[in-house]
């Protein structure tokens, strides 16, 4: 059945590609969703032919799952946000790739991810997971904040918070400040007793290794402990400024994501948090809805 | 007539190894100079191989520019200050080196830089070079302190100046601050227009090329520029921690060092600069200085 409708019909792929894995969302012209998969790595600016071998498995198992065979890629229109296409170079590597697909379009992760949060409509997002990033689309305008890479910047992310402990824990260690619950538990936590260890133990650290830490700021900021709160207003400080910074480019709603966005989001003062906005749905879905929408305004 | 009172004459040198270069120094039991010698990169942290030959050849040429022979080296005794010997593996591994030395003392190039400072005398030193680090040494016992390495710490060094100035002005990129003349020269001192600019410019720095750019931070301080003085203010409030820390380990005096030493000492307050003391002499000083001490301790 579905094969003999081919000829006539359109089928819309979102396609959410990082570092790790790659996710696929098939949906139909009216967006029932069809099918959905997840594959390996797709940043194309680490491996571009991993990242073209990722999406296009992805993109084959969506259409294997809802019944359909693979020629029919020639029907899909794809949207794809990938993690490092903000590089021009990238961007038109990966636009140039002479796909399989009806129709592809190339944005940035933040791009599906914000149209992903506020379903399709425009809007802003702030991240803070292991990194930090802002952005906003207002009027088709995408403007991008902050994502400095750390340890350059990315302020208030985990890798942040958790740098910053380890910082004030070697202050404690070197007698300028005094001890507290938090840089004790540091120093617990990570096998140190002295300056000498907590240096070597973190020198090959990553912005990984070091957001696992975050957990342990949030907690003690809770608590009162002094530096733990020093740290998180910090943080803060940065969060709101990007947040304002968001609803100057005309953003009404800002939806925040990421691990650390729950808790950071409670320590907004009210006038910023009357502008939060729930995250209505993940990054694919931010991509398939766009694939219509351009579909759609192609069309008419 | 030298190779005739070879058999009882004591010979004293002083050796300052780092990751560039090896400084010997040879001087009599009475501290007459007799010659001075610079050779290759000498951290046995980095190279232990390179830095033994480096040292051997800065030892072998002072004899010969001071005419002994090569065998002299039998009367020599050696304090080596060596960068990498504060990791206790290397310090061993050093002090271990079946050596052609009369006798050999191995400590690390902080300890004979406070001693080269003070003239052999007791006291504390600060350094603000590409990174930062202090050291006093009072009734024969060490302390160090800072000297985490770039990015982890080295607050106040010139590699954090740079990049506290490179931090700013992506946050007046991203418009969450104002753009200032240091933000400005920092856009043309770079060649950068944007945020991505910038940040694709810094993806390779390493300290010593964010601490070229610290002089621009230190002049436009001076001229009032406001995010000049808030990195500089935070820079002076981590090096007036480090200076009460040395004074609270019974350093009376204090002796700043490296670049950044003489615009920093100017900013400490009144009650700080009162326990200023200069620089009286270089770290192989110190070295050859703590070789005729020890000699002469033993032999009494």
């Amino acid at each position: 059945m579905q094969q003999i409708a081919l000829q006539h019909e359109q089928l819309f792929i979102g396609v959410d590609g990082g570092g790790t894995k790659c996710k696929a969302r098939l949906e139909s012209r009216s967006g029932a969703l069809l099918a959905e998969a997840v594959t390996g790595p797709a940043n194309p600016a680490t491996d571009f032919t991993l990242a073209v071998d990722s999406i296009l498995q992805a993109c084959e198992q969506v259409l294997q799952q809802a019944g359909y065979p693979i020629t029919a890629l020639a029907c899909c229109h794809v949207v794809m946000g990938l993690a490092g296409v903000n590089v021009p170079r990238i961007h038109s590597q990966m636009q140039n790739w002479s796909h399989p697909f009806a129709s592809l379009t190339v944005t940035t992760d933040l791009h599906i991810a914000c149209l992903g949060a506020h379903a399709g409509r425009e809007g802003a997002i702030l991240i803070t997971g292991t990194g930090t990033a802002a952005f906003s689309i207002v009027d088709k305008k995408q403007s991008y904040f902050s994502a400095q890479g750390f340890p350059l910047g990315d302020r208030s992310s985990g890798a942040w918070f958790g740098w910053q402990a380890v910082c004030a824990t070697l202050d404690s260690l070197d007698g300028l400040t005094n001890e507290t619950e938090l840089t004790n538990t540091i120093c617990r936590a990570l096998g140190v007793r002295s300056n000498t260890d907590l240096i070597s133990c973190c020198l090959s650290y990553k912005a990984t290794d070091y957001a696992q830490l975050a957990p342990l700021v949030l907690r003690f900021q809770q608590l009162g402990d002094p530096l733990a709160l020093d740290i998180t207003k910090r943080g803060m400080d940065y969060i709101q400024a990007l947040f304002l910074r968001l609803l100057k480019t005309g953003a009404g709603r800002v939806a925040m994501l990421g691990g650390l966005a729950p808790f950071l989001a409670d320590l907004l003062p009210e006038e910023l948090k009357q502008h939060l906005s729930p995250v209505l749905g993940p990054p694919e879905v931010g991509a398939v809805t766009l694939a219509r929408q351009l579909f759609t305004e192609k069309s008419a």
